[in-house]
């Protein structure tokens, strides 16, 4: 590499100052919150007690299963796999996402035209709205929302138009996410002209809720009615307990054609940081969106690829999913029984890693120390707050999952992440004991 | 993962018949070329012989250092690696980048705020585009382009504006990328108050020029005075041959504070594949732009991140940009003496690892049997076709790098990349003189 002279970077030579340089950034950077300090940052481990046990951050403390992990290490150790893919993904991890998928599917999947890897599940989304939003379209979604949809879907012109789930009535006990409804007279009302995708995320961050077959008819048959395509983001598909159904909305009568499904590679292998995910769906809706995710990203990475294919190919030889399920059927388990026994209400997910618990009940000082951060938001934010610096475990205010509007219904929720290992959660079940004195 | 049970895929079940289901993609994909069918896909291996040599794509037959895969089985031996990293880019590959670039720019690079890991310099500069541009906005790039920025451009509301680098005089009987020639006149004329960005790509894909300290000056005069941002797409910049001296536009005078120089890994390391790459500039440029990719993709792949970072760690100790530019000078120098002996006229590369040969010399039947995909497009692409078939090596017309009005100037060229090993560049270099019957 050729070094270069540096003349200056402070100002020209001949003595006048400059005006300082001021290049203004798009507008769109101004909507969907995207430049606003992300509850991530903000409950970052870096601000918190270094002893502070991270139940925030949906992210595994642990490796994946170290027979996937030598497949990347078999593919990196080829010349193929160190080289650019196609952009729809490479052919053995389409046909092996063919083969796991397609009876779940019923359907004999395309690997041509109807499957697309993408650089995580993440930008497969994102791709989605690239290639069907035009400037003003709505998109749907329901609250609380992964907070990632709304600036993907403002960054690309789109409006979203929020529906909420509602929270289990005070009256129930032991409420579990079934018990978080949609009014469908409300999401009914929400459609307007201009509705052009409606986002069903199921199993459901953070709620933990597995969409009925009854609500997923309904939505489904609003979707026919209002020619809508349906983005079913099911990322956490392997993660559904307790037998429960899960339906895949584009299973139902008449809905392959105008759903794409999203799946994860690291929601289903504990690898969340090797950025591959993947669309399943018609050709009509996957063409355009391999159209854009060429142009966003090219390619997704090669031998992370090889190593999910691997994942999928010997998953059933391994009984991989059935185990990981059981693994996290007790994980949850051991996080819930501590929230029993100190008292407090939560709804029982039935699927994902979340764990939402009303913090409404847990008192702390007004005059609490907090950040500036923290204040003037929602009353989780300071609960997170007081929970992660006085109990030493970490978790996530909900309302940031909601829009403003509708702030008031996430605020009594925190969310707590229980991807993590036995020994971790079982401190952070007796840490959670301390919470007792601070209860009304 | 449960199963779900498919009740049809194939219409109602009362026997009525749907319509069938129409979505209309965004009105971007007509824009910037996204849904044309790319020369990647018509010069694909799959439509060409199976012995084709294949120097079309420009990526490496060749698989990256041992020393660097290394460090990502070892990454890929931990927890951290396998997941999440941070949407700035993993802590240390961004220590790494500000050690082995800093002195190039300078500067004490601030590793939280003038350093953005990507994934892939590709999804660095689509970025970029998301952060800056407002719709409307006119970004200029000289012909002919890297085909990337079109779409990322246009998908994002700009407006590419085009200025031509003038073709070698028929003159010259030994050009170089040198002789690839800017009109300030005619790139002055295309600026107008809308404006935003200039890209200038150095060392410059298809060329190989590298642009003179001069011609960055008159740039950066111009970039000035007209409050431009410069996106200085430096991804060759391992690849300069012969000493000639590689200037950063960020390095002149008051050009740090609007200037982003993207870098690549792929590039850097013969890692294609790996998807991960660099923005270096001003917190008020990589500010908006993590912003943008963050929601985009929110974080690149951690175990090639940490690959990367062992790279450039270890860079000096290995001399591997040393050892690597002298490989990439013999592959270039044993392609150019094939072309020398067979007479053609071509541009030498003073960088990257592409070589311009004039194919207006090579004369074909006119009822040759070309496919429909490269009939109706520039001569260059029946030049193309015709010596993969005939000759049996593959390149890639130039003129699919200019716009609509400026094709022409591109439809004598083809371009051949030399990233392949010498086995290959050999062999090459033999079928190469089985074109001098067709020679005029």
């Amino acid at each position: 590499m050729s070094q270069t002279r540096n003349e200056s970077t402070n100002g020209p030579q001949d003595g006048t100052r400059r005006q300082p340089v001021s290049i203004p950034f798009s507008s769109r950077l101004l909507e969907g919150r995207a430049l606003a300090q992300d509850v991530w940052s903000i409950f970052n481990a870096a601000n918190l007690p270094s002893d502070c046990l991270n139940l925030g951050q949906g992210y595994m403390n642990f490796a994946p299963p170290k027979w996937i992990t030598d497949a990347a290490t078999e593919a990196l150790n080829t010349v193929g796999a160190n080289h650019y893919s196609h952009p729809k993904g490479r052919p053995r991890l389409r046909k092996a996402i063919k083969q796991f998928y397609g009876s779940q599917f019923n359907r004999d999947l395309d690997v041509e035209s109807e499957i697309l890897v993408t650089s995580g599940a993440n930008e497969g989304q994102y791709s989605v709205f690239v290639a069907f939003l035009e400037h003003g379209d709505e998109v749907i979604m329901f609250e609380p929302f992964f907070d990632q949809y709304l600036p993907s879907v403002t960054f690309n012109g789109g409006k979203p138009v929020y529906v909420p789930l509602h929270p289990p009535s005070r009256d129930i006990t032991k409420p579990t996410s079934n018990d978080w409804t949609i009014d469908f007279e409300e999401l009914r009302a929400a459609v307007t002209p201009r509705t052009k995708i409606i986002i069903v995320n199921t199993p459901h961050n953070p709620v933990g809720k597995v969409f009925t077959r009854t609500e997923l008819e309904k939505i489904a048959a609003l979707a026919e009615e209002f020619n809508l395509l349906v983005m079913a983001d099911e990322v956490y598909d392997c993660l559904v307990f307790d037998n429960k159904e899960h339906v895949r909305i584009a299973t139902l009568p008449g809905m392959w054609e105008r759903t794409v499904t999203v799946g994860s590679a690291g929601k289903s292998f504990a690898a969340t940081g090797w950025r591959v995910g993947w669309l399943i769906g018609p050709a009509s809706i996957i063409s355009p969106t391999l159209a854009a995710t060429t142009r966003i990203v090219f390619c997704s990475n090669s031998p992370l690829q090889e190593a999910a294919a691997a994942g999928l190919e010997q998953a059933v030889e391994h009984q991989f999913f059935e185990n990981q399920l059981k693994e996290y059927q007790e994980r949850r388990d051991i996080f819930v029984d501590a929230l029993d026994q100190l008292g407090v209400t939560y709804t029982l997910p039935e699927g994902t890693y979340f764990v939402l618990m009303d913090s409404s009940s847990v008192k702390f000082p007004d005059d609490y120390p907090f950040p500036k951060t923290v204040l003037g938001r929602g009353r989780d934010f300071r609960a997170c707050w007081f929970i992660a610096m006085e109990i030493g475990v970490s978790s996530i205010p909900v309302s940031e999952f909601y829009c403003e509007e509708h702030m008031s219904l996430g605020e009594n929720y925190i969310r707590f992440s229980f991807c993590k290992d036995l020994d971790t959660l079982k401190a952070a079940a007796a840490r959670l004991q301390n919470l007792k004195k601070y209860l009304a």
